[in-house]
């Protein structure tokens, strides 16, 4: 069965787009820590970040510099923390979390419940600051 | 003035180390989340990793691989996450941790304190099983 990830590079699942290359695409997390918490992945479904061919990877973290620049831009932060759990979702992601302090990338954060609207701003914000 | 990792780079603090390359250098934090808690770094010193050029940021994350897939099979766990915060130490590094739940993760939890000999047993353990 598709990932949601899957549904969402298919369309079949709408998402807060920031960016899409023919292999990767980075997304506004819908339950972010902060706002402009964003999710990088690579389009092919695989499950572990690790099991990504060596380009792939190196594809997918290069295509996450270019949105935390934007990021960095758009939201007021010292710099865009990393992370990368995946023991939910089955499909490899990066978050890209805009830091102000480190508490900010706590997982055990309660994530913030921001309305379509919120989200739908804050992703046109990031989209201007793209290269 | 060089960062802590610049002088663990140099060999004037001496580290768990892990694998070394020319441009790279991988050794356990000795202050832990979980055994097999790894650092990645460039030599070069850089403190933002999305400042690092793209060869670089790319070389780091294939290297971190490499290093993950040891752990995978000297630390029981499902598999090794990935965090950068980097509002601490001014030189670019990546937090590799084996994870068997969610919560091995959270930078909120208390650092384990292991002894140098604890440490040491690790480390050897980890470079056992690099390719």
């Amino acid at each position: 069965m598709a990932s949601i990830f899957s549904k969402i590079v298919q369309g079949e699942i709408p998402c807060h787009k920031i960016a899409e290359t023919s292999d990767y695409l980075a997304f506004l997390d819908v339950r972010p820590l902060v706002r402009g918490h964003v999710l990088v992945i690579p389009k092919q479904e695989v499950s572990y970040i690790f099991d990504l061919e060596d380009n792939v990877l190196s594809g997918l973290h290069v295509f996450a510099k270019k949105i935390a620049k934007a990021i960095e831009k758009a939201i007021p932060c010292k710099r865009v923390g990393v992370a990368v759990i995946g023991l939910e979702v089955p499909h490899a992601h990066i978050h890209l979390i805009p830091l102000t302090k480190e508490s900010d990338i706590y997982f055990s954060n309660t994530k913030l419940e921001l309305t379509d609207d919120e989200l739908a701003s804050i992703a046109t914000s990031i989209r201007t600051f793209l290269a």
